[in-house]
């Protein structure tokens, strides 16, 4: 019987109402008291209890250290969060956390766990079922539906499916006490820790007519990476306000950028149409088929380990946990 | 019989391959050329040609200008255009052309229609049914199915259903040239035309980490209103890296916030959780369940009209065109 550790990090999942709003405030124990059967062999931690609208990378940082002290020791791991930026934490866990050999399941709700109709409880008896029934990795569980942490995106702000496993396959359904494996992920072997980080980098979302000096104050904002979500494949603005150009001056101070795509799915590329290929031209870095979430944390976690271009760009375009589908 | 104009804008339905990739050439009347069916009625007209990732403000008054010339004289109006941009122009016309009585129907493909296997023809020839099937209003005609222009999203960068209509129903589905109805939406009556908008206009996707300054700098860029995609219902950082403070900063120089959320389906709103209350205290807009590309095309149309804070509130919060669903 494997020995099952569950960690509190706050969110919906642990909200109670107050005067202000909701606010989360119960505590691991508390939330295994809601559930069904005998957990009392569950190892409770409250690392803290936070709307996860907060969490940033020191909290990512906190909670990959809480989890790397338990391999060894823990059977699997489950994690309870807010749903706002789980699929960032996930994403960043899963590089944090390479090549771990205990499953962390992550968790949490649309509704608090103490409402009479919540899918708090479903979600974490079946977090729980995941962290027994995996063997390695980073998961979202929710919504009775596991996916691989790097590939979930939170798609819908009030239903219960909130989460989707983008561009990858989900890796399986729970539900009664049971998981249904669809889907076996190849995933790297050999624990690598390491939680060195550079949290500098920046998001530009284009949008038609965007003035290029909104990409341009990266530089003035002490920005070390930036992602850009263009239009489509890959496009954006090459006249008149020529996003092209700013994305050049990125670069000649440095900064990798990285392209993706706004569309929600599928793969983004700059090589097809005529006005995108300057932009491989320049030396950008395809994001491929990552979501936004993992492209962000990625390059977060490839800074920390290198600032050279060259490096940064052969470790953004390589599968490592995941993340990304290599077509070649 | 109605007469149609058929109005080409560009995009990869106009594609043609050169050695430096694929590149919008093709005129109306050649891409009419391509589809079965005696079009020689239809009136074409080549207003430019454009990979639709250049496609800016400036473009959008030329399409609503064209199109209303024709109004009085046209009895539908098909606009090829690509399809990096579409979602935007359609939004923008939706707003520019508010209760127009005649169909305006957008359309393109993700393969050039001069392709053996394109998706363009196909695509044309159901613009060209929903044209002459419609009433009013501005349409996206794509993958057999007819969406509201204000309700569309390009979520496939590859697929030939590269749109969906969200967080409201698809009008119809179009094929063998047939259009089936599915749901009649409620359009403004009264033709009101007008293409003044201020596009100094910036969209912050908000990321864990992220910099506050990156979202006071729409300050020095001379930005007059920003639209915020905020995780899940509407959260953001209020501590360490203060979003919600850089947010106050810029409404106290007169800019209006719109609050949306990055999640693609369901609403957002700033009133549920305690983090989030200070943002409506703080007199941000709620975008309720527009689409992102539906707030940022309303907010420059809306900031065209006026500048007066209470006056933006007001008409962003109103349904204009059929973008928002109003609960109360």
């Amino acid at each position: 019987m494997k020995r099952i550790d569950l960690i509190s990090t706050g969110g919906t999942i642990a909200c109670v109402p107050t005067e202000t709003g909701l606010k989360p405030e119960l505590s691991a124990k508390e939330l295994l008291n809601l559930i069904e059967g005998d957990n009392s062999d569950i190892n409770c931690t409250d690392l803290f209890s936070m709307d996860s609208s907060n969490i940033q990378p020191e909290e990512w940082i906190t909670i990959a250290e809480a989890i790397k002290s338990r391999v060894g020791n823990s059977g699997g791991i489950v994690v309870t969060h807010g749903t706002d930026t789980m699929a960032y934490t996930a994403s960043m866990l899963s590089f944090m956390l390479a090549g771990i050999p205990i499953p962390v399941v992550i968790t949490g709700s649309q509704h608090p766990a103490v409402y009479p109709d919540s899918d708090g409880r479903r979600n974490l008896e079946n977090a729980i079922v995941a962290a027994k029934s995996l063997v390695g990795g980073v998961y979202i569980c929710f919504g009775n539906s596991l996916m691989l942490g790097c590939r979930a995106v939170k798609t819908r702000t009030t239903s219960l499916n909130a989460f989707e496993s983008i561009n990858y396959p989900p890796i399986g359904t729970v539900s009664n006490g049971r998981m249904l494996a669809l889907y076996n992920p190849v995933l790297p072997t050999g624990f690598t820790f390491s939680t060195d980080i550079d949290p500098r980098v920046a998001l530009v979302k284009l949008i038609p007519g965007m003035s290029p000096k909104l990409i341009e104050c990266c530089i003035e904002c002490n920005i070390r990476g930036v992602v850009v979500e263009a239009f489509g494949l890959g496009g954006m603005h090459s006249i008149r306000r020529n996003h092209l150009e700013a994305i050049r001056r990125l670069m000649k101070q440095g900064l990798p950028v990285v392209l993706t795509s706004q569309c929600l799915y599928e793969q983004s590329t700059p090589d097809i149409y005529e006005v995108s290929r300057p932009l491989r031209e320049l030396g950008i870095i395809s994001a491929g088929d990552m979501t936004t979430e993992a492209a962000i944390t990625k390059l977060m976690w490839v800074l920390g380990r290198t600032n050279d271009m060259e490096e940064v760009r052969s470790l953004m375009q390589k599968n490592l946990v995941g993340e990304l589908t290599e077509w070649n």
